[in-house]
């Protein structure tokens, strides 16, 4: 990926999305006596980063994958992205959701226009679902966090990020599917000549911690972490990005999650979601690490059910 | 208050405070069929527009009075204000909080280099208990809404929204001790040529609404809002100027409170105190009135005790 095509994913998806702006907290300076540079995609439209990767990937198709739509599987923030960046686009958006998926999820992605199609709960059926969309409908599957022009459109943040701020030691991100942490990591290799890029995840679900060590994709057992954007694993697209390139993995437990969330909110008063809250927490428990170093945060979304607060 | 005095108020305080943001949200903006300016005081330091007045306050003091100090009572983000201004400009500050103060409320206090002074719980003992911090400590008592250079820098938060946006058909803010709603007056008055102010309260302590029509300054029965902030009354030196000038007082229920703060945390991923809602309750409770005008909307702050959420 070189510097001419990520610049062209930027200018491509531009006029879609939201410019976000990057914050600072003196309280947070302080306690990790660092400069920490937040990157809010919580005000992004539809409330997280994935919108970038949903409108790259539209635009990218030809004319013929237009008109027939796209397609995907997917409960969380990338349905909603696909839902709204398809209806601005003019393009018919099919959504496969597992039938127990929350009903304020699929609220969500209706009220974006997407159309959603249930299928049964297992992974399994979901993609055979998906498939039988694409069979059907001619639709072209768009996969939320492999697919090799999201990837491209999630760097976007970070590209966004260093052009305002050249100087940064750190970039960090959330890993769930890889798709974000990829694209940043293609960011700071264009963008910056310093910058390390460093994945944080939830030790419930540490899936790209092992893969990094096993060199290949693991798996996670259980989903137990209370930051739901990242219970899914790596994708054969992105994991040799991040294989090659990513400086470090930091895994954090869930309470270290939890009070991040709070910090955040409560110190710098903006939503985000507990994914988002993953990097803060491995930034706070490394301390040292990063003293006196110019870090930038991805902060992923701010789309939390406020009904369902872990405070 | 002439125009002039008003933009020195604002050149003294600027080296202290933020220019805050002005946020918009086209959610909101399409649900009132209007155009909203969210001028974002929770990004205030200390989390409120508070700091402005608090500030303004000790740089007008002379110089035996700065030595002395400054004592408030308050239990709310005026005490936090007071200590972290003091904290600032070198002074002393006293704060007289009832013992019975939430312990949270305190440690911030404290936090912010204040020194706290407990009395007991009602209004008199606290009143009783700053003036003998004024004698002992011959320190200069600051009202949290009634002093007239605590108005007077309240009314720097509209006047940063208006030289932003100078064609503004109305100004909304909440009405508690009637500070903010003054200021916000005087800056309408001498920096827009057409926009009025309209203040919005709890219909739970309307206070501030029964003082326009009675035309003295009424008091509250009971305080039984989640606008913790909006609990107290008018006081001399701001009412002449809200009964003046103000275009209309709005109250509105502890439900639309709710609903209207959840909105704002849900779509704009911003934390807004209950206070702040309730202008943006008023706003949504009135859209025939508000439709296709410019509204700007003083955020007022963001200190909430996220373990006492209402949702």
């Amino acid at each position: 990926m070189n510097k001419i095509e990520l610049e062209k994913t930027h200018q491509r998806i531009k006029p879609y999305v939201h410019n976000t702006p990057v914050l600072t907290s003196q309280i947070i300076n302080k306690l990790c006596d660092a400069e920490v540079y937040f990157k809010c995609e919580n005000f992004q439209k539809m409330g997280a980063f994935k919108m970038r990767g949903a409108v790259n990937a539209i635009l990218c198709l030809n004319t013929e994958q237009k008109t027939k739509g796209v397609v995907t599987h997917s409960s969380g923030n990338f349905a909603q992205a696909l839902s709204l960046a398809s209806n601005y686009l003019g393009v018919n958006a099919y959504i496969v959701m597992p039938k127990n998926a929350p009903k304020v999820k699929k609220a969500a992605v209706r009220s974006y226009g997407g159309v959603i199609i249930e299928s049964d709960n297992t992974t399994k059926a979901r993609e055979t679902m998906a498939l039988k969309v694409q069979n059907e409908k001619g639709a072209t599957f768009i996969h939320p966090s492999n697919d090799t022009q999201v990837i491209y459109g999630q760097g976007t943040a970070a590209i966004e990020l260093l052009k305002e701020y050249d100087d940064l030691d750190y970039l960090m991100a959330p890993i769930g599917g890889g798709g974000l942490i990829a694209g940043t990591i293609l960011a700071a290799q264009n963008y910056s000549n310093q910058c390390k890029v460093i994945g944080a995840e939830p030790k419930e679900v540490d899936d790209a911690y092992r893969s990094l060590k096993s060199g290949k994709i693991e798996s996670n057992d259980s989903s137990n972490t209370i930051a739901d954007g990242l219970r899914t694993y790596l994708g054969s697209n992105n994991f040799p990005i991040i294989k090659q390139y990513i400086q470090e993995i930091i895994c954090v437990d869930e309470n270290e999650i939890v009070e991040a969330m709070k910090l955040v909110w409560e110190r710098m008063k903006i939503v985000i979601e507990p994914s988002s809250a993953v990097p803060v927490a491995a930034l706070i428990q490394n301390k040292e690490k990063f003293k006196n170093k110019k870090i930038g945060i991805i902060i992923s979304g701010g789309n939390v059910d406020l009904s369902q607060l872990p405070f």
